[in-house]
């Protein structure tokens, strides 16, 4: 994969600042400082500033930010301003799960597809989808001009399901699945694991004691 | 909730070495640099020595870590040399997919019981457990001395369920709902928000085109 210049820590630290500016603003305030974003959210001032700094100059010193244009600035810089297709392979319940989770919706992001090879499964609605044969991945994600591919197969299928997805075009993958893939440097893969969130509790409730 | 010294994105981080040395100690290897850790989860070298200068001083200079020691390290570190017993809430597609999910038992965290107030849920069988109604929550929580809680309710019922989870006796919880939860400072809670991975694809997606 690509060495990618921004941290990867800054870029979710972005996305927790713009749901925070998206509460800041339906409340109707106009200009916030770095201060109050970081008591916001939870992280120093100084941090806050270091993250923005890295796509410009947003603020005016002594004045702080203008809350509408620093939210649009971070949902451009996210990639939020437009809607993004995604297909999701493996219908079992994590697939079906995230076939109907609403959050996704909510910051831009239509599952167009889910796709499975149990013929059980195939035919079977979530939501407004129907789950489709995984033989028609291909013509899903043209049809769909579908770029980001959602892996919930198992471990010993993934790498054949992600490579398949790169040949349908897709472009970006999230890869639920415990197994490493192995694709080239023009995809943009990130591994989910979800019993990291479980660890950092046991880290605190463990460290509390 | 408390202030807690120790930065998420370092606890997260220790989470990551953790698994990466779990795969170098299987090989057999039996020493590693700072700078083989950093190249091998891609962060800095510098980072990683920052991380676990935290929490000690854990390698001799010139030689680097040992890989036993600094993995039984950092799996203390992270609470993970005992079992956690956990109770989920809520048996929707998001909660039976992690009442199975395999990777939370083989980082010790034990599914002890999956709850729910619909009558057409309670009963039916998730792998070895049985959804129970969420009338139970209090007994199933003291007959397993569960801790931690998972909260995968709708946002409407979220806090109701994150009360009497703490009534229960529950220490920590992991909110899948959109909705925040307000507890008293000695309750660990993280929210966990699916769409913040699609985002981090979404920007560096975005980025190279």
């Amino acid at each position: 994969m690509k060495v990618l210049k921004i941290p990867e820590a800054t870029v979710i630290r972005l996305s927790v600042y713009s749901r925070y500016l998206e509460q800041v603003r339906r409340k109707g305030t106009s200009t916030i400082s770095s201060e109050e974003i970081a008591r916001g959210v939870g992280v120093s001032s100084a941090q806050v500033r270091k993250d923005l700094a890295y796509f410009g100059d947003f603020g005016t010193r002594g004045v702080g930010y203008n809350v509408i244009e620093l939210y649009g600035h971070l949902m451009k810089i996210l990639g939020l301003t437009r809607q993004w297709q995604a297909v999701i392979v493996g219908a079992g319940k994590l697939g079906s799960a995230l076939a109907m989770y609403a959050g996704f919706a909510q910051r831009g992001f239509k599952i167009v597809g889910v796709l499975d090879s149990d013929q059980h499964k195939i035919g079977q609605k979530l939501e407004d989808l129907y789950i489709e044969p995984f033989e028609n991945l291909g013509s899903v994600v043209a049809q769909h001009k579908a770029e980001i591919g959602i892996i919930t197969v198992p471990a010993e299928v993934a790498q054949n399901v992600a490579e398949a997805m790169v040949a349908a075009g897709i472009r970006g993958i999230l890869n639920f699945s415990p197994r490493s893939l192995n694709l080239s440097d023009d995809i943009v893969v990130r591994n989910v694991d979800l019993s990291v969130n479980l660890e950092i509790l046991s880290f605190y409730l463990g460290s509390r004691k």
